[in-house]
Protein backbone atom coordinates (compact mmCIF):
# COMPACT_ATOMS: atom_id res chain seq x y z
CA UNK A 1 0.00 0.00 0.00
CA UNK A 2 1.62 2.78 -1.14
CA UNK A 3 -0.84 5.52 -0.77
CA UNK A 4 -3.22 5.87 1.95
CA UNK A 5 -6.32 7.14 -0.10
CA UNK A 6 -8.20 5.87 -3.44
CA UNK A 7 -9.15 9.88 -4.06
CA UNK A 8 -5.48 10.89 -3.42
CA UNK A 9 -4.61 8.05 -5.99
CA UNK A 10 -7.50 9.08 -8.01
CA UNK A 11 -6.57 12.55 -8.53
CA UNK A 12 -3.29 12.00 -9.21
CA UNK A 13 -4.47 9.37 -12.04
CA UNK A 14 -6.57 12.47 -13.10
CA UNK A 15 -4.26 15.34 -13.14
CA UNK A 16 -1.81 13.01 -14.53
CA UNK A 17 -3.27 12.52 -17.41
CA UNK A 18 -2.63 15.69 -18.63
CA UNK A 19 0.08 16.83 -21.08
CA UNK A 20 3.34 17.89 -19.58
CA UNK A 21 2.22 16.62 -16.30
CA UNK A 22 4.12 13.58 -14.87
CA UNK A 23 2.67 11.31 -12.06
CA UNK A 24 5.46 13.40 -9.58
CA UNK A 25 4.15 16.69 -10.36
CA UNK A 26 0.39 15.35 -10.28
CA UNK A 27 1.42 13.96 -6.72
CA UNK A 28 2.80 18.01 -5.54
CA UNK A 29 -0.14 19.35 -6.86
CA UNK A 30 -2.84 16.74 -4.86
CA UNK A 31 -0.97 17.71 -1.84
CA UNK A 32 -0.71 21.57 -2.79
CA UNK A 33 -5.04 20.93 -3.21
CA UNK A 34 -5.27 19.49 0.04
CA UNK A 35 -3.54 22.05 1.79
CA UNK A 36 -5.74 24.68 0.31
CA UNK A 37 -9.29 25.23 1.68
CA UNK A 38 -12.76 23.34 0.03
CA UNK A 39 -13.49 26.91 -1.27
CA UNK A 40 -10.52 27.48 -3.47
CA UNK A 41 -11.03 23.48 -5.01
CA UNK A 42 -14.31 23.39 -5.72
CA UNK A 43 -14.09 27.06 -7.43
CA UNK A 44 -10.73 25.56 -9.26
CA UNK A 45 -12.90 22.45 -10.24
CA UNK A 46 -15.75 24.10 -11.30
CA UNK A 47 -13.57 26.70 -13.66
CA UNK A 48 -13.36 23.77 -15.28
CA UNK A 49 -16.63 22.47 -15.79
CA UNK A 50 -17.98 25.88 -16.60
CA UNK A 51 -15.27 26.17 -19.60
CA UNK A 52 -16.56 22.92 -21.14
CA UNK A 53 -20.13 23.51 -20.79
CA UNK A 54 -20.07 27.41 -21.36
CA UNK A 55 -17.30 27.53 -24.40
CA UNK A 56 -17.84 25.71 -28.07
CA UNK A 57 -16.92 26.52 -31.54
CA UNK A 58 -17.88 29.86 -33.44
CA UNK A 59 -20.10 29.17 -36.06
CA UNK A 60 -18.35 31.32 -38.63
CA UNK A 61 -14.23 31.00 -37.63
CA UNK A 62 -14.28 27.74 -35.86
CA UNK A 63 -11.96 29.10 -32.86
CA UNK A 64 -13.46 28.53 -29.43
CA UNK A 65 -16.33 31.33 -28.09
CA UNK A 66 -19.03 31.43 -25.69
CA UNK A 67 -20.90 33.24 -27.70
CA UNK A 68 -21.64 32.57 -31.14
CA UNK A 69 -20.68 34.13 -33.66
CA UNK A 70 -17.50 35.10 -31.32
CA UNK A 71 -16.57 38.63 -30.74
CA UNK A 72 -13.94 38.75 -33.23
CA UNK A 73 -16.20 37.68 -35.99
CA UNK A 74 -18.43 40.23 -35.16
CA UNK A 75 -16.45 43.28 -33.80
CA UNK A 76 -17.33 46.59 -35.69
CA UNK A 77 -13.06 47.44 -34.85
CA UNK A 78 -12.01 45.22 -37.31
CA UNK A 79 -11.52 44.84 -40.84
CA UNK A 80 -13.80 42.58 -42.10
CA UNK A 81 -12.01 42.09 -45.74
CA UNK A 82 -9.06 40.18 -44.27
CA UNK A 83 -9.35 36.85 -42.52
CA UNK A 84 -5.98 34.95 -41.24
CA UNK A 85 -5.90 30.81 -41.77
CA UNK A 86 -4.75 29.42 -38.74
CA UNK A 87 -4.36 25.58 -37.37
CA UNK A 88 -5.35 25.44 -34.01
CA UNK A 89 -7.46 27.76 -31.59
CA UNK A 90 -4.23 28.73 -29.58
CA UNK A 91 -2.68 30.03 -32.66
CA UNK A 92 -5.44 32.94 -32.58
CA UNK A 93 -4.53 33.58 -29.33
CA UNK A 94 -0.57 33.53 -30.31
CA UNK A 95 -1.95 36.44 -32.86
CA UNK A 96 -4.09 38.44 -31.03
CA UNK A 97 -1.69 38.47 -28.12
CA UNK A 98 0.33 40.78 -30.76
CA UNK A 99 -2.17 43.41 -30.77
CA UNK A 100 -0.84 44.06 -34.45
CA UNK A 101 -3.63 42.23 -36.92
CA UNK A 102 -7.09 43.54 -36.97
CA UNK A 103 -8.62 41.43 -39.51
CA UNK A 104 -10.80 38.01 -39.13
CA UNK A 105 -9.56 34.62 -38.66
CA UNK A 106 -10.72 31.12 -39.69
CA UNK A 107 -9.68 27.95 -37.80
CA UNK A 108 -8.81 24.77 -40.22
CA UNK A 109 -8.38 22.87 -36.73
CA UNK A 110 -5.55 20.96 -37.86
CA UNK A 111 -3.69 20.17 -41.32
CA UNK A 112 -3.46 18.22 -44.49
CA UNK A 113 -1.53 14.97 -42.91
CA UNK A 114 -1.62 12.02 -45.76
CA UNK A 115 0.31 9.92 -43.39
CA UNK A 116 -2.36 10.15 -40.63
CA UNK A 117 -4.90 10.03 -42.92
CA UNK A 118 -6.11 13.68 -42.48
CA UNK A 119 -7.33 15.03 -45.99
CA UNK A 120 -8.47 18.48 -47.37
CA UNK A 121 -12.28 17.44 -46.31
CA UNK A 122 -11.28 16.46 -43.17
CA UNK A 123 -10.49 20.12 -41.85
CA UNK A 124 -12.30 23.40 -42.23
CA UNK A 125 -11.81 24.21 -45.57
CA UNK A 126 -15.19 24.21 -47.49
CA UNK A 127 -16.22 26.54 -44.53
CA UNK A 128 -12.86 28.51 -45.00
CA UNK A 129 -14.25 28.95 -48.90
CA UNK A 130 -17.75 30.04 -48.39
CA UNK A 131 -16.90 33.03 -46.33
CA UNK A 132 -14.24 34.26 -49.05
CA UNK A 133 -16.85 36.91 -50.37
CA UNK A 134 -15.84 40.56 -50.09
CA UNK A 135 -12.68 38.94 -48.90
CA UNK A 136 -9.39 41.03 -50.24
CA UNK A 137 -6.69 39.48 -48.73
CA UNK A 138 -5.90 35.60 -47.29
CA UNK A 139 -3.38 35.28 -44.89
CA UNK A 140 -1.77 32.00 -44.75
CA UNK A 141 -0.53 31.50 -40.86
CA UNK A 142 0.23 27.97 -41.07
CA UNK A 143 2.93 26.06 -38.64
CA UNK A 144 6.39 25.79 -40.47
CA UNK A 145 5.98 22.26 -40.85
CA UNK A 146 5.62 19.97 -43.74
CA UNK A 147 1.78 19.70 -43.01
CA UNK A 148 1.50 23.39 -42.56
CA UNK A 149 3.24 23.34 -46.07
CA UNK A 150 1.09 21.07 -48.15
CA UNK A 151 -2.23 22.89 -46.41
CA UNK A 152 -0.39 26.61 -47.67
CA UNK A 153 0.21 25.24 -51.10
CA UNK A 154 -3.37 23.51 -51.10
CA UNK A 155 -5.33 26.33 -50.12
CA UNK A 156 -3.25 28.90 -52.50
CA UNK A 157 -3.68 26.89 -55.51
CA UNK A 158 -7.70 26.76 -54.54
CA UNK A 159 -8.29 30.59 -53.33
CA UNK A 160 -6.20 32.48 -55.90
CA UNK A 161 -8.32 31.56 -58.68
CA UNK A 162 -10.76 33.35 -57.19
CA UNK A 163 -8.77 36.61 -57.65
CA UNK A 164 -8.19 37.39 -54.13
CA UNK A 165 -4.91 38.36 -52.49
CA UNK A 166 -3.45 35.30 -51.16
CA UNK A 167 -0.03 35.65 -48.80
CA UNK A 168 1.96 33.51 -46.13
CA UNK A 169 4.03 34.69 -43.07
CA UNK A 170 7.27 35.45 -43.32
CA UNK A 171 10.12 32.36 -42.15
CA UNK A 172 12.87 33.64 -41.57
CA UNK A 173 15.45 34.33 -38.35
CA UNK A 174 13.45 34.92 -34.74
CA UNK A 175 14.15 38.61 -32.92
CA UNK A 176 16.48 37.68 -30.34
CA UNK A 177 18.25 34.67 -32.41
CA UNK A 178 21.55 34.24 -33.45
CA UNK A 179 22.68 33.73 -37.35
CA UNK A 180 25.22 31.27 -35.87
CA UNK A 181 23.18 29.30 -34.31
CA UNK A 182 20.19 29.08 -36.72
CA UNK A 183 19.74 25.93 -38.51
CA UNK A 184 19.88 25.66 -42.57
CA UNK A 185 16.68 25.37 -43.43
CA UNK A 186 15.49 28.78 -41.68
CA UNK A 187 18.67 30.54 -43.16
CA UNK A 188 17.75 29.31 -46.08
CA UNK A 189 14.37 30.61 -45.91
CA UNK A 190 15.83 34.31 -44.65
CA UNK A 191 17.63 34.91 -47.40
CA UNK A 192 14.69 33.89 -49.98
CA UNK A 193 12.52 35.95 -48.12
CA UNK A 194 14.75 38.75 -48.33
CA UNK A 195 13.34 42.37 -48.38
CA UNK A 196 15.02 44.94 -50.00
CA UNK A 197 15.83 48.48 -48.52
CA UNK A 198 14.00 51.70 -49.73
CA UNK B 1 -9.48 41.51 -26.36
CA UNK B 2 -6.89 38.79 -26.59
CA UNK B 3 -9.24 36.21 -25.37
CA UNK B 4 -12.38 35.23 -27.04
CA UNK B 5 -14.46 33.65 -23.84
CA UNK B 6 -14.26 34.40 -20.16
CA UNK B 7 -14.74 30.84 -18.94
CA UNK B 8 -11.20 30.23 -21.18
CA UNK B 9 -9.38 33.30 -19.13
CA UNK B 10 -10.98 31.44 -15.88
CA UNK B 11 -9.89 28.40 -16.26
CA UNK B 12 -6.24 29.60 -17.04
CA UNK B 13 -6.25 31.43 -14.14
CA UNK B 14 -7.56 28.65 -11.84
CA UNK B 15 -4.79 26.07 -13.48
CA UNK B 16 -1.67 28.63 -12.96
CA UNK B 17 -2.34 29.15 -9.38
CA UNK B 18 -1.14 25.69 -9.23
CA UNK B 19 2.64 25.40 -8.12
CA UNK B 20 5.00 24.55 -11.23
CA UNK B 21 2.18 25.68 -13.59
CA UNK B 22 2.68 29.05 -15.30
CA UNK B 23 0.29 31.09 -17.78
CA UNK B 24 1.68 29.16 -20.91
CA UNK B 25 1.48 25.71 -19.41
CA UNK B 26 -1.94 26.46 -18.22
CA UNK B 27 -3.11 27.63 -21.27
CA UNK B 28 -1.96 24.64 -23.14
CA UNK B 29 -4.24 22.72 -20.42
CA UNK B 30 -7.24 24.62 -21.03
CA UNK B 31 -6.97 23.80 -24.91
CA UNK B 32 -6.19 20.52 -24.29
CA UNK B 33 -9.46 20.15 -21.93
CA UNK B 34 -11.24 21.71 -24.74
CA UNK B 35 -10.75 18.98 -27.06
CA UNK B 36 -11.83 16.09 -24.61
CA UNK B 37 -15.21 15.24 -24.39
CA UNK B 38 -17.69 16.75 -21.40
CA UNK B 39 -17.64 13.08 -19.18
CA UNK B 40 -13.44 13.45 -19.07
CA UNK B 41 -13.86 16.98 -18.29
CA UNK B 42 -16.69 16.76 -15.19
CA UNK B 43 -15.02 13.32 -14.27
CA UNK B 44 -11.55 15.36 -13.68
CA UNK B 45 -13.09 18.06 -11.73
CA UNK B 46 -14.81 15.75 -9.60
CA UNK B 47 -11.80 13.50 -8.75
CA UNK B 48 -10.82 16.74 -7.38
CA UNK B 49 -13.59 17.93 -5.45
CA UNK B 50 -13.72 14.56 -4.10
CA UNK B 51 -10.10 14.84 -3.16
CA UNK B 52 -11.18 17.60 -0.82
CA UNK B 53 -14.45 16.17 0.26
CA UNK B 54 -13.22 12.80 1.34
CA UNK B 55 -9.22 13.19 2.29
CA UNK B 56 -8.21 14.59 6.05
CA UNK B 57 -6.02 14.18 8.57
CA UNK B 58 -5.54 11.00 10.57
CA UNK B 59 -5.88 11.90 13.89
CA UNK B 60 -3.01 9.94 15.07
CA UNK B 61 0.09 10.42 12.51
CA UNK B 62 -1.71 13.23 10.94
CA UNK B 63 -1.10 11.78 7.62
CA UNK B 64 -3.75 12.60 4.94
CA UNK B 65 -6.67 9.59 5.12
CA UNK B 66 -9.95 8.63 4.11
CA UNK B 67 -10.77 6.60 7.45
CA UNK B 68 -9.40 7.84 10.58
CA UNK B 69 -7.44 6.22 11.83
CA UNK B 70 -5.23 5.81 8.82
CA UNK B 71 -4.88 2.73 7.64
CA UNK B 72 -1.20 2.56 8.25
CA UNK B 73 -1.98 3.62 11.49
CA UNK B 74 -4.87 0.30 12.17
CA UNK B 75 -2.63 -2.14 10.03
CA UNK B 76 -1.97 -5.28 12.15
CA UNK B 77 1.06 -6.16 9.78
CA UNK B 78 3.01 -3.05 10.91
CA UNK B 79 5.34 -2.52 13.61
CA UNK B 80 3.59 -0.66 16.14
CA UNK B 81 6.80 -0.30 18.45
CA UNK B 82 8.75 2.67 16.11
CA UNK B 83 7.93 5.60 14.69
CA UNK B 84 9.51 7.52 11.64
CA UNK B 85 9.23 11.20 12.34
CA UNK B 86 8.70 13.01 8.85
CA UNK B 87 7.65 16.72 7.80
CA UNK B 88 5.07 16.61 5.72
CA UNK B 89 2.75 13.88 4.20
CA UNK B 90 4.50 13.68 0.57
CA UNK B 91 7.60 12.45 2.66
CA UNK B 92 5.51 8.80 4.18
CA UNK B 93 4.84 8.19 0.27
CA UNK B 94 8.13 8.54 -0.47
CA UNK B 95 9.00 6.09 1.94
CA UNK B 96 6.40 3.84 1.63
CA UNK B 97 7.57 3.25 -1.75
CA UNK B 98 10.62 2.32 -0.89
CA UNK B 99 8.80 -0.60 0.68
CA UNK B 100 11.34 -1.08 3.45
CA UNK B 101 9.55 0.33 6.48
CA UNK B 102 7.21 -1.11 8.24
CA UNK B 103 6.68 0.84 11.21
CA UNK B 104 4.41 3.64 11.91
CA UNK B 105 4.37 7.50 10.95
CA UNK B 106 4.43 10.76 12.65
CA UNK B 107 3.58 13.58 10.62
CA UNK B 108 4.58 16.86 12.05
CA UNK B 109 3.83 19.16 9.63
CA UNK B 110 6.69 21.72 9.25
CA UNK B 111 9.23 22.29 10.56
CA UNK B 112 10.50 24.20 13.46
CA UNK B 113 11.34 28.20 11.77
CA UNK B 114 12.35 30.80 14.19
CA UNK B 115 12.76 33.13 11.22
CA UNK B 116 9.56 32.30 9.77
CA UNK B 117 7.96 32.30 13.28
CA UNK B 118 7.19 28.71 13.56
CA UNK B 119 8.16 27.31 16.84
CA UNK B 120 8.13 23.83 18.51
CA UNK B 121 4.41 24.60 19.51
CA UNK B 122 3.17 25.56 16.27
CA UNK B 123 3.94 21.66 14.72
CA UNK B 124 2.76 18.74 15.71
CA UNK B 125 5.12 17.52 18.58
CA UNK B 126 2.70 17.65 21.64
CA UNK B 127 0.86 15.24 19.53
CA UNK B 128 4.14 12.70 18.54
CA UNK B 129 5.00 13.08 22.33
CA UNK B 130 1.44 11.68 23.53
CA UNK B 131 2.18 8.83 21.32
CA UNK B 132 5.09 7.58 22.76
CA UNK B 133 3.71 4.84 25.13
CA UNK B 134 5.44 1.26 24.19
CA UNK B 135 7.26 3.22 21.77
CA UNK B 136 10.99 1.44 21.35
CA UNK B 137 12.37 3.69 18.46
CA UNK B 138 12.01 7.12 17.11
CA UNK B 139 13.26 7.80 13.60
CA UNK B 140 14.11 10.91 12.92
CA UNK B 141 13.30 11.42 8.84
CA UNK B 142 13.53 15.03 8.34
CA UNK B 143 14.90 16.97 5.53
CA UNK B 144 18.35 17.85 5.54
CA UNK B 145 18.14 21.80 5.64
CA UNK B 146 18.61 23.95 8.48
CA UNK B 147 15.18 23.49 10.26
CA UNK B 148 15.22 20.27 9.51
CA UNK B 149 18.48 20.18 11.70
CA UNK B 150 16.90 22.19 14.19
CA UNK B 151 13.95 19.95 14.42
CA UNK B 152 16.05 17.24 14.78
CA UNK B 153 18.05 18.26 18.06
CA UNK B 154 14.74 19.76 19.90
CA UNK B 155 13.22 16.42 19.41
CA UNK B 156 16.07 14.08 20.00
CA UNK B 157 16.52 16.31 23.31
CA UNK B 158 12.83 15.71 24.12
CA UNK B 159 12.54 12.41 23.38
CA UNK B 160 15.36 10.74 24.95
CA UNK B 161 15.04 11.44 28.39
CA UNK B 162 11.75 9.49 28.23
CA UNK B 163 14.52 6.17 27.33
CA UNK B 164 13.41 5.45 23.56
CA UNK B 165 15.91 4.74 21.54
CA UNK B 166 16.03 7.93 18.75
CA UNK B 167 17.93 7.88 15.25
CA UNK B 168 18.05 9.95 12.51
CA UNK B 169 17.94 8.87 8.75
CA UNK B 170 21.75 8.92 7.18
CA UNK B 171 22.95 11.90 4.79
CA UNK B 172 25.79 10.51 2.93
CA UNK B 173 25.97 10.09 -1.04
CA UNK B 174 22.85 9.74 -2.98
CA UNK B 175 22.85 6.06 -4.94
CA UNK B 176 24.35 7.00 -8.32
CA UNK B 177 25.70 10.29 -7.74
CA UNK B 178 29.58 10.89 -8.22
CA UNK B 179 32.18 11.44 -5.57
CA UNK B 180 33.75 14.42 -8.08
CA UNK B 181 30.46 16.28 -7.96
CA UNK B 182 28.62 16.12 -4.87
CA UNK B 183 28.74 19.32 -2.38
CA UNK B 184 31.37 19.68 0.07
CA UNK B 185 29.20 19.62 3.01
CA UNK B 186 27.22 16.18 1.80
CA UNK B 187 30.72 14.64 1.23
CA UNK B 188 31.80 15.87 5.03
CA UNK B 189 28.40 13.97 6.20
CA UNK B 190 29.30 10.74 4.55
CA UNK B 191 32.91 10.72 6.35
CA UNK B 192 30.93 11.73 9.78
CA UNK B 193 28.68 8.77 9.11
CA UNK B 194 31.10 6.28 7.93
CA UNK B 195 30.35 2.64 8.52
CA UNK B 196 32.80 0.10 9.67
CA UNK B 197 32.87 -3.18 7.04
CA UNK B 198 32.56 -6.15 8.75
Amino acid sequence: MIYTSESIQKAINSLSSLPTIGKKTAQRLVFFLLKQDKEYVSNFANSLVELKDKVNFCSKCFNFTEVDPCPICTSTKRDLSIICVVEEPNDVFAIEKTGDYRGLYHVLHGSINPLDGISAKDIKITELISRLTNIQEVILALNPSVEGEVTTQYLAKIIKPLSIKVTRIARGLPIGSNLEYVDEATISRAIDGRIEIL
